[in-house]
């Protein structure tokens, strides 16, 4: 381990390293078309919706000229698109609006809220996601997150692992790069932030994706940090 | 009292409101003084680097060109001004540096913990202030201040009261402007929020300024809330 005395802040991935999207999602949504009468496999559409990520904040990144879009609105249209593949009929507005903020409404991982709250104790703690800062602070809420601030690629206009995202963290925080540490379940994010200037701890989330998991079952790089979980972190940075 | 049945969010300004600056700030340079060996008039120093507040952020405000500075370096080159004045000798750059941090180590009157904690169980709460993002997260930790999220006048590059401040928090929020209440011991800042739309509610704190306090003793607009505290706007709103 390298030296990490300099290390003031911890700043987070959120989907799939604090949160478990993909088993809160379906779940809410399997409860929620039961009340509503509407059927669907809506573990193919959470699937499907997740998979379509990546490409939707990629087009941002390729058409500046058209500004930033939040991720609500992204998750928003991409949910249109697979609503009309899925053939899924009869939501209203208002239900693709309850549906897109399913993900306001995700749920820890058993050990995210208590490493959280040591991991408080000696350093400031935030996400850095690129989920939109109201989803990220009705998250916190419902999860019960005990974030110090709440940063997100929204405040730079840009999503990771774009650099404006890490550095604009740590310009924030008035820190150096080398005083912030990045810690996510996914090693392409880390691999940013290092390239950054960034610490780096790696946690592995082996059921992120369920079934369909393919990478980031280990630590691919030389991260400052491997642990189990956040407990794990909080242990090897002395809290 | 109007309809207050849509406010989701509470934004506080921050310095005088949710914290007491000056009290703070004399005990705190009072005590470091003694164990550093310089004396001055520090009670003075704090009243004249309070006075130069306005007209810091008006010189921003009046040069777009020269491009935002947030308030720890306002503050910074308004100490290097007083020191000069008082002729306080012997002073470091790690002395200013530390001064001027005061500002990040500032106490909370005595119902600001309790009341925001009453708050948070129904409203989303969070600072508006001028105060940069790292000076109200120190803050935060220092005093106990349980915020949902940070937002300053840094994130828009404005200061209060200008506009984009109240709209800027509107919209990082995802909410109307109605949907947000500002709360402020200060009834300038109260107008310009109602100007944009929010929903107010006013504190008197009438030792903010000590001796030296003017205005803002009582509420002189028609504020949808006026309360002697946080309690006391908690026990308004119902939490």
């Amino acid at each position: 381990m390298s030296d990490l005395s300099a290390v003031k802040a911890l700043i987070f991935d959120v989907f799939g390293t604090v949160v478990d999207w993909r088993t809160s999602l379906i779940t809410d949504f399997m409860w929620w078309s039961k009340q509503r009468g509407i059927s669907a496999d809506w573990t193919a559409l959470v699937d499907g919706w997740r998979g379509m990520y990546m490409a939707s904040m990629d087009d941002v990144r390729k058409h500046p000229e058209r500004g930033y879009v939040m991720l609500d609105d992204l998750h928003r249209r991409s949910l249109e698109k697979l609503v009309e593949k899925f053939a899924i009929k009869g939501l209203t507005d208002a239900d693709l609006d309850h549906l897109t903020k399913g993900w306001h409404r995700l749920n820890p991982w058993p050990d995210s809220v208590a490493g959280l709250t040591r991991l408080k104790t000696k350093f400031v703690i935030s996400p850095l996601s690129n989920g939109n800062v109201a989803l990220l602070t009705n998250m916190a809420k419902f999860a019960g997150l005990p974030w110090d601030l709440i940063m997100s690629a929204e405040l730079f206009e840009h999503y990771k692992p774009d650099p404006e995202t890490y550095l604009g963290a740590a310009k924030l925080l008035c820190l150096k790069p080398e005083e912030v540490m990045m810690v996510a379940a996914h090693n392409g994010d880390l691999a940013a932030a290092q390239k950054n200037g960034l610490k780096t701890a790696f946690v592995a989330r082996p059921t992120e994706y369920g079934p369909h998991q393919k990478v980031d079952f280990d630590a691919t790089g030389n991260w400052d940090i491997v642990a189990k979980d956040f407990g794990g972190i909080a242990d090897k940075l002395g809290c």
